[in-house]
């Protein structure tokens, strides 16, 4: 066991922690726009899929948050799931077994874990702990969790592909800092990590979620049928390059580093998803649902605006780790501006937020 | 449940963070020192006194570890645990029925979690997880821990008694720092503090622990029949009282503000903890013995040196927030002589530095 838990060490990319006015707890409102929209079909999916007996066995009901990085979303979304549980139980008619819940926050070891715990909600249900480690490892003890919640966060990869930051190499991805909009062998080399990501996810997952257990999936992702380039999620990367590829042309970042640079984020279709899932065999998707778009839009604040803050929040800790703190300031205004000049560009690409509510079989 | 979780809020006094010079990470081999002496006897009471049965109904083990601050210690002491029990299984020749491990490291939300999940063990053969809160209320779900450890962490009261720090009280603990040199009123308000919280802290284990599991304390005591003022670990905080008095003297620090700073720490004896444990009724005692204490010196620094270093990693954070950062070198330079002139005073003091192997009954 010793080796799976430690085997893995994948690459860590916080998002911004603390509260200032950058931090990801102050940008993440269009997570929290999705958490609310997906409170109802989670708690659908929770009334119908979930099979309460699987809390027989012990009095405690273990919900996992994979990605949690400070909150808050993190806790709103860990008390829909809470109430939805103990809706079910009430409906039932069994509100004497309703369990004590205990709630693992997860993210990797770099997460800033003091701000989350000080954040905790005072008058909350459950009891609360941390898990410092990458969800493409194992994170918890055998058949341990009833309910694993991710949202926006399957998107990271575990890793830069090697080949595309080898300058020998005919995946080397110069001149811009994403797959998305690059060529055929870059693509190829993502869509490669992507699926060996997964594979280990979902073997993870299968082992430390008991039978009858839920896993609950939110994700920023593009339509079937959608090239990389196209996508809205992608779009905004690609925004991210350019402008550095700017400040490489006036000197202020060199463009080796702009090349040796690459976010590992990879936007997976539903289509693609489904077949990582069908490889695996552990889970049936028990509900695969787009979120409805025009309730994700935030219209009291402009695009670019939006686009930048979000985009700083999670960003900003990975493009410091490669270009140093002195750069971002003016790279993110740099980002607003850009956005603004490809708005139409923008509103042209598609995107597909999605939830997935998959259930773990017996073998 | 919520009320449960959340009504108590206890003062928490995080040891110092980080791994510089002053840290608690550097700074606590004694503490390191009394792991390793612990170790035949914690193996001793694993293999005599746990009855594996109990991890029947689940194919994990759940080991806490309270007040764990930012390790290594802790990291020690687990890994002891994990080994003891392990060994166990194989004595009884259930080797292939060994669980996996998931460990529960606790301390205040205020302790430095980020150092602690960042330099844990790599090759652990466990699932580690922190939990913020004070151990003088619940932590866990009902049930479901197998071991509770704690080393050097229960002589923290969960408060300064509010009559020690209240002027118009007759328990005002006016140019003093801790009750052992006080009057009998002062002494007595923190012998019912310690009473309460130990209630708490027994009541809290008592359903967090399943029946056969065990709780294993390390307790830097004083022997039964010693005045409180005679106890080393006692001294150790006068002598810091007592150079805060010359400070204030000096007109460094301002007399009331060392007239309203208590430290909330308890030298019990183990006669104090045995009826306190009688009281709650839900443990037996199955070991209560003396750490030998030529084991735990260390004769390669000076007394004076070991002192202010240990005491420095684990009263820096609750002196400064009471005095303010720039005063800390000098009170800690003032302090290493205090303790070179009151050497001999120390050394005819009386310490007793004990385990204690509880073990939870059935009701």
């Amino acid at each position: 066991m010793a080796e799976e838990i430690s085997s893995k060490v994948p690459e860590a990319h916080p998002m911004n922690g603390g509260d200032g006015p950058n931090s990801y707890a102050k940008n993440s409102t269009h997570q929290r726009r999705v958490v609310d929209v997906a409170k109802e079909l989670l708690n659908k999916a929770i009334l119908e899929k979930l099979d309460i007996d699987i809390t027989l066995l012990s009095n405690t009901f273990h919900i996992a948050d994979l990605g949690c990085s400070v909150g808050p979303n993190t806790f709103y979304s860990v008390e829909n799931i809470l109430e939805a549980v103990q809706s079910k139980y009430q409906i039932q008619g069994q509100n004497s077994q309703i369990p004590e819940f205990q709630v693992f926050f997860n993210d990797h070891a770099q997460n800033d874990f003091n701000m989350l715990f000080k954040s905790l909600p005072q008058n909350r249900q459950y009891f609360a702990v941390g898990v410092p480690g990458s969800f493409h490892g194992r994170l918890f003890p055998k058949a341990s969790i009833h309910i694993v919640h991710s949202s926006y966060a399957i998107q990271w990869l575990s890793r830069v592909p090697e080949a595309v930051v080898d300058s020998s190499s005919s995946a080397w991805n110069k001149g811009r800092i994403h797959y998305s909009n690059s060529t055929d062998e870059v693509i190829r080399a993502h869509e490669t990590q992507y699926s060996e990501d997964m594979e280990c996810f979902l073997h993870s997952r299968a082992q430390e979620i008991m039978y009858g257990g839920l896993m609950i999936l939110m994700i920023p992702g593009r339509p079937d049928g959608t090239p990389h380039s196209h996508s809205q999620a992608n779009m905004t990367l690609q925004f991210l390059g350019l402008c550095l590829m700017d400040m490489a042309r006036k000197g202020d970042v060199s463009e080796e580093k702009v090349d040796s640079f690459n976010i590992p984020m990879y936007t997976m279709s539903p289509q693609e998803l489904k077949t990582a899932v069908e490889r695996n065999g552990c889970f049936s998707i028990e509900i695969m649902s787009d979120l409805p778009h025009h309730q994700l839009v935030d219209d009291t604040i402009t695009l670019s605006q939006l686009l930048a803050s979000h985009l700083r929040a999670g960003m900003e800790g990975i493009v410091k780790q490669q270009f140093g703190e002195e750069i971002i300031d003016e790279l993110f205004d740099l980002y607003r501006n850009k956005c603004e000049e490809h708005a139409s560009i923008f509103k042209s690409g598609k995107s597909c937020n999605f939830l997935v509510v998959l259930r773990r079989t017996a073998d």
